[in-house]
């Protein structure tokens, strides 16, 4: 990871790709990359698909290495969703296989000059650009086939689907599993639509001929403190039981029991369908049926949550819904038919549509009185619109906020334009906070407070309360950032946060591999000095602390069963980003 | 015009009428008033179809005098289009029938309780309000007709059409002229979706047994005053000449000729077709078929530029379309068949659409090739989609920004989310001023600086330089406020900008009527006034000079014939509040 991509999409004849050393980015990872480098050379003001704005992988600092759970990649750029900082996260093989090859970034600039689409292949030897419209308008699956066709199976492939060709809001990037699957995504934001306004339709990482493990600096060091840091994880009840056994969904009796599992477009906090829906009644069915809850999005999880879902007849369907997609689709639609959900899943990897987002779109077109409540089949036919880019498509495909706006409506639950995940707001409060003030639009991995707040790790508090959730919300925004720059898995936080020793493992894991000194402080450094490289770039691009409000409706609406509104004060919100 | 009356669409039972004394609003009209009570009175965070806004209309203070082209009503809230204060402004019956009544505002306001349509029905005697779901869903032509037959054809009458009852963010509300056609319309900003969010369809205004002129205080000195300000106009020969025989669209050659008239979605400055689209064609044919140049929006006005178009069999089809509606079907569209274009202008009126924001709208659905550059046909039947809100109709309801964003495009010629009008920023670079810094988003009306840039009037000024807009641009935006809060057409403004004897005459008839001491300082006060306010909510609602630019392709595409970009500094630009 000694070098940066350029790829310049206005080169004359096509992209051109130049390589660089890492001159002031050196020893950035992940969102610290991705941050730094749109916050350094993009426009604050521009849009987010026009010729200003850059698109940038960076693989975690950790990435490749024999590390657990520390295959994750991100992707940066200003959102098209949000307008804000946008650092979109993924699994799958992409991270990995971009540190092997070396790249601590690849950056995509530019203003494309015609309307073709390009793949860019990148080897041991080097980087090919080539013309791909034989991938036009093909979603992700029979995308990445035909690339798997021409390339192999063994490769990593990072494409967009029809979404992002579209330049729509909602729009992913697509990275394949470890089994050459389009199922992992940097979801939120619309970062596929950026990806698209430069006409890359494709990545090929061919990792081939590269070592396939990083060497770390202190080979002892590193193999003591991988060793203790996978134990810490699978000691955790969460990452070592709760993740593997039943993936995120595990969340849904959770989050139903606790009353904050948001119901018919955010409006009552209990699912009667929840045990239809609940990670227990899929991992079930799942089981007889021959999928597979335990499964690492990339090689080298311990926790191994993704899982594999197929349907009666023991075909592959999708990956195992997370929790999120689960209730964007279920509870918030009132859906209870899971493989109904699990298609859905399906079809929006494949077209490339967040699926937190298009099932909260989704919510909205049902308020609308466009499609009814609980309708399974109008949502899929309503994503083959999407995906297809049909006028209804259009308007779906630009977002909750836009679908609101479309058909006149207020209730619409977003902030900063990017729709809230499945954690309602006035039942758990410390996520309110977060989902308020994180520069990424609403986002719960932003700032995980539903860890204290309802599931007891690092810490318990009350999520009814409002006081102490902005402190809260802020420590937990800052570690977040830091984990998101590792490489690491969020979800290693849940051990971490309760096990002191676990932490320090992490850290040493990092030393050791870069021959490093940091400590704990320094993770923190890290992760606030991450913070205010966003904050400051959406300062600049207009955002004040005016945004970093819920919809009034959170303050007025109170929500069942608890019927308690949103009355975290100004005051506190504003105080999450003094440090 | 001392009194307030209050509609609740949040009581029991339907909609409730409080009249109230002016309280701390005495004294104010027009802008001042809608200003002042959206200021005072709305949260700024709000939603703007949610049931902490509020809309306000108010007759201007010289409306239902005898002074001329007083008659200008405003219409008040926080803009769905635009998220910022609005005020939007329209001739026809409302300010002089709303002024006799008495009433110096109507704030509709609360949370509306079902789903019935109402009516409000204001005569001498007071105010009831009735259901009217028999309404429900007709354009405004016939919403009237069917207000007429039941009410007669005397009275005022205040609807909002299909647009405003879908609650689309370009919608209108529709203020019908003398003779009782649905033709005037408070058009920018989407007033009308805040109208239709409350459940109103209609006010009738019922002004008979009311004196037909409201007395002034200082008789004499208001006849005197009234003589020398009615000779100011007709001497002027923009007032005088200009506007009685072409109408507004006198601009269409000035601007063509001058390279400023936006082109196929402002791309660039002269259009093939003007000659087939200007004034003095329009003029010709309209005179040959029975149409009429001359006619006034409202009585007693001098300049008489709204103008009646008929077909070839001599039928009425719409009013005399304003150069920039003209503009956004015509050149902006490629359009240059003129009869499409009235009868656009009719469609829009009809089913409650700014003329501006559709343009402007379709142009950008032209660029997304959704139709074709220059197709009429296809534009009519947009506007139908429009009307009847099927899905691209949504899209393109939500004006253009919404259009450019469903569509992946960065070519949205708006700002704060509303659509430029008719004169190019990089041709007429003080009007680019006023655009990127009011209050209201891009609006020509609030500050222009056509006038001195292009037409000479106030000055002659350099359209094409950079310096010295900005004070162009701020003066007027004072001047301007002012005016519209004087229920005077702000078309008076070019009469006296050049007149200083005009000027001081307008402001002896505000004297005489109130009997008061204004000088000039005076108006000025109140324009700065005004403006302090509006620019405080918005700051309260989330706008900084971030937002007080325009879209940054305007600064990097040259626009022919010209070439030029947009290049006022940002410290130009933020100087403008400067006072």
């Amino acid at each position: 990871m000694d070098k940066i991509l350029r790829i310049n999409v206005a080169a004359a004849g096509g992209p051109s790709a130049t390589t660089e050393s890492l001159g002031t980015y050196a020893g950035l990872g992940g969102r610290a990359m991705t941050t730094a480098v749109v916050a350094t050379e993009v426009i604050p003001t521009c849009h987010p698909l026009g010729p200003e704005n850059k698109l940038v992988f960076a693989p975690g600092m950790m990435a490749g290495t024999a590390a657990p759970s520390s295959g994750r990649i991100s992707v940066g750029c200003k959102s098209p969703l949000t307008g804000t900082i946008k650092e979109s996260n993924s699994g799958g093989t992409g991270g990995q296989y971009m540190a092997r090859l070396g790249y601590a970034a690849i950056i995509i600039e530019g203003e494309r000059q015609n309307d073709d689409l390009y793949k860019i292949i990148i080897n041991k030897d080097g980087v090919t650009i080539e013309t791909c419209n034989e991938l036009r308008m093909l979603p992700n699956y029979p995308a990445v086939a035909k690339l798997q066709e021409q390339y192999g199976m063994e490769l990593g492939y990072v494409t967009i689907g029809t979404a992002g060709e579209m330049r729509m809001c909602n729009s992913t990037i697509c990275f394949t599993d470890p089994e050459g699957r389009a199922t992992r995504h940097a979801g939120r934001g619309g970062v596929g639509a950026v990806m698209g306004s430069k006409g890359i339709k494709a990545i090929v990482l061919d990792p081939r001929g590269t070592a396939p493990i990083r060497k770390p600096k202190n080979d002892a060091a590193f193999k003591t403190s991988v060793k203790a840091f996978a134990e810490g994880l699978k000691r955790h009840p969460v990452t070592g039981q709760g993740l593997p056994t039943y993936g995120t969904n595990v969340l849904v009796n959770i989050l139903n029991e606790a009353g904050g599992l948001p119901t018919r477009n955010f409006s009552r906090g209990r699912f009667e369908g929840a045990d239809k829906i609940c990670a227990e009644t899929m991992v079930e069915i799942q089981k007889k049926r021959g999928g597979n809850p335990t499964h690492g999005c990339h090689r080298g999880c311990v926790m191994k949550c993704s899982g594999i879902c197929v349907d009666e007849k023991g075909e592959f369907v999708s990956k195992q819904p997370e929790y999120e997609t689960v209730w964007s689709h279920g509870a918030n639609c009132e859906i209870s038919d899971l493989d109904s959900i699990i298609l859905l899943d399906r079809l929006e990897d494949d077209y490339g549509f967040d699926t937190i987002e298009t099932g909260a779109t989704l919510g909205v077109l049902m308020e609308a009185g466009y499609i009814k409540w609980g309708d399974a089949k109008a949502c899929i036919e309503m994503v083959h619109e999407m995906g297809k880019g049909t006028p209804i498509g259009r308007i779906l495909g630009a977002g909750t906020a836009t679908t609101a706006r479309c058909f006149g409506l207020e209730r619409a639950p977003v902030v900063k334009g990017q729709a809230m995940p499945a954690y309602d707001p006035r039942a758990v409060k410390g996520v309110g906070v977060t989902y308020a003030t994180t520069t990424q639009g609403a986002d719960h991995t932003a700032g995980y407070a539903v860890a204290p707040n309802i599931l007891g790790c690092g810490g318990k508090t009350d999520p009814l309360a409002a006081q102490g959730q902005a402190a809260t919300s802020r420590d937990l925004q800052i570690a977040t950032a830091a984990i998101d720059a590792s490489g690491y898995c969020l979800f290693v936080a849940f051990a971490i946060l309760d096990q002191s020793d676990t932490f320090q493992a992490l850290v040493e894991t990092m030393n050791a591999m870069y021959d490093l000194n940091m400590t704990g402080d320094d993770v923190v450094a890290l992760g606030k000095s991450i913070l205010k490289q966003e904050r400051a770039f959406n300062a600049a691009a207009g955002f004040t602390q005016v945004h970093d409000r819920l919809p009034l409706y959170f303050s007025r609406e109170k929500f069942p069963p608890h019927n308690t509104t949103f009355d975290v004060t100004e005051a506190d919100l504003d105080s999450v980003f003094e440090f």
